[in-house]
């Protein structure tokens, strides 16, 4: 029986905010931040793997790294690694792979996940994935897993959630971009927000007619060249029309505009893993609440630090507290955890004053 | 006519107190400290080449360092290389280069200099060194090179200085080794006390006199032998001899118990770089005291650093203060400066931890 479940990858990420342990030459999706011998985006292929067959599993990512990828992930055939010809945010992604996704199979549900987010508890997540994927195949909406909230956030989504539930999925209400201190309190004493996850799920259906609403621009576009997808022309029209895509993000574009958006309520130990600090939050930590990747350190006096050495390399550390020390082969950084927002400006400097290869 | 002026550069220590920087397999006075192109080592052949023919520099070292002596100091015939079979202080460091001088020329006048000091002012200090070697020529003295003390240095020797002069070289009175702060204070103010710089002159027949008297140990051992130096048969003498001699040093042995010791009183910029404290110190810092080695550091907000990191790395430094940064091929040191007296610790914790290439 052909299996009618599918798994878009967006896998396209320049990991700046991990510079310089990742950088654009290996971005974050591409590291096995955790040691577990699996990069972030093997392990996203691995979880979903187990209840996708591999054949419908898409990577969009950027030609750049078209050869990571193959590497990484040797199951996938190379038709199955969809390569943008330039960085536009995630609705476009999301469209070129639908299109790709309705050239195969027009009866398509559809899960939508990032490249580079933790999952911890991994049977959790995948009952909530099999239950959003039974109810994205009766209704026609927009599915989006919510995590319940642990703490004031300030750099997630949050969406707030209807009481109602329909077979306990529940109607959003708002979506709100990244929250202030107190905004974000509010939002969390509420108990009627939950953090937008970024994982999405619906049928083929749904999103093509969302697109179509709320994103006219993308979609006329790609229906121009709907009977190219999935033929040996297909590249040639992305190249050339994936450029003039608007530069738009999902949420922005579509599930803030759109009244049929639901959420499934979800704990299933989620990171998005966006910032030192997040990765810190979510990684074993030792009884001084250090985390280290990858390496080995002796600490010393030391506390609440995150040491990633990209190399095989013994680090000492005395009288360090809430820093971060990251390392590629041709940097080092050693910064103040609390001043992580401050590091793509770091970069920015030394490459002026130093070169690009930094 | 023959020149009878000899130097006999110690260069077998094995630089563990700027670990990981430098270790024993490439320790500090191999090392290009300064980015000038040349090692501490090279520099100071460089500096007495100016006035003693190369022919005459004898380099110590210990077996383990012959292939990287002779690779920097490719200007050295191989019986120039002395090779010590086990580490020995430098009393019997220095006997064994006496006694092979002996062999070559009984006149000899000899400096006597360890290899891995920062000197700045290189005229002034050729200056003096002449002026010892013009000394001792006529008088059976020890001879040493005082350094006028800029501070309360706690981890030098201090000699006390007799007001009277002869030729204007000052007659010793008393060798303090390493005083507590509030001593080396009183050194300081008292005005009577100048720092040991660990730079020797003397004759030939004096110092091997010095040893007959206080180390009738080493003296005998090499007598015995003294036919056998400057022969083919020199380094299996040495290799049954030298193990055997007393672990001693020629201050404990041989200078505080002499009556015959004399100082030149100097101000040539020195520093024995022992510590990354004093190479802080005998460093060019930049606007905010941070010194850093070799490699390209931005700093923000962060004053009074060393970095020193061997391979060609950028550094990238925000908010630290008074730290050490210190790297290896293997190994990422950071350490308060104030702790660094404790940093032969961590290395010994590290290699019973992981193993001894650290």
């Amino acid at each position: 029986m052909k299996n009618n479940n599918y798994c878009i990858i967006m896998s396209g990420g320049i990991g700046n905010r991990f510079w310089p342990y990742s950088n654009e030459k290996t971005p974050k999706q591409f590291l096995d931040f955790f040691g577990t011998g699996r990069s972030l985006l093997q392990s996203t292929f691995d979880r979903f793997n187990k209840i996708i067959p591999k054949e419908n599993i898409f990577v969009v990512t950027n030609d750049g790294y078209a050869e990571l990828t193959r590497e990484q992930l040797p199951e996938l055939s190379e038709d199955q690694i969809l390569l943008e010809p330039i960085r536009r945010n995630t609705a476009p992604c999301i469209a070129y792979a639908s299109f790709r996704i309705q050239a195969i199979n027009p009866e398509a549900n559809i899960i939508v996940t990032p490249s580079d987010h933790l999952i911890l508890k991994s049977d959790q997540f995948i009952a909530d994935i099999n239950k959003g994927l039974d109810f994205v195949q009766h209704h026609d909406v927009l599915l989006t897993l919510g995590v319940k909230p642990s703490r004031p956030e300030t750099s997630y989504g949050y969406i707030q959630v209807c009481v109602d539930k329909v077979e306990g999925v529940h109607k959003v209400k708002t979506f709100t971009e990244k929250p202030n201190r107190e905004l974000a309190q509010a939002f969390v004493d509420s108990g009627e927000f939950v953090w937008n996850s970024g994982i999405f799920i619906w049928s083929l259906k749904s999103i093509l007619n969302a697109f179509k609403t709320h994103l006219p621009d993308i979609s006329n576009k790609f229906n121009d060249g709907a009977h190219l997808f999935n033929t040996e022309k297909e590249k040639e029209f992305i190249d050339s029309s994936f450029p003039f895509c608007p530069n738009i993000s999902i949420d922005y574009g579509v599930l803030e505009k759109a009244d049929n958006v639901f959420v499934i309520i979800s704990s299933f130990g989620w990171s998005d893993l966006d910032s030192w600090t997040s990765l810190h939050d979510a990684s074993q930590r030792d009884e001084s609440n250090n985390v280290n990747l990858n390496n080995d350190v002796i600490y010393i006096e030391s506390s609440n630090n995150v040491v990633a050495t990209s190399s095989k390399k013994l680090v000492v550390i005395q009288g360090l507290e809430d820093y971060i020390i990251a390392e590629s082969d041709k940097t080092l950084l050693i910064c103040k955890k609390k001043e992580e927002h401050r590091i793509k400006h770091f970069m920015t400097d030394a490459r002026f004053k130093f070169g690009d290869e930094f």
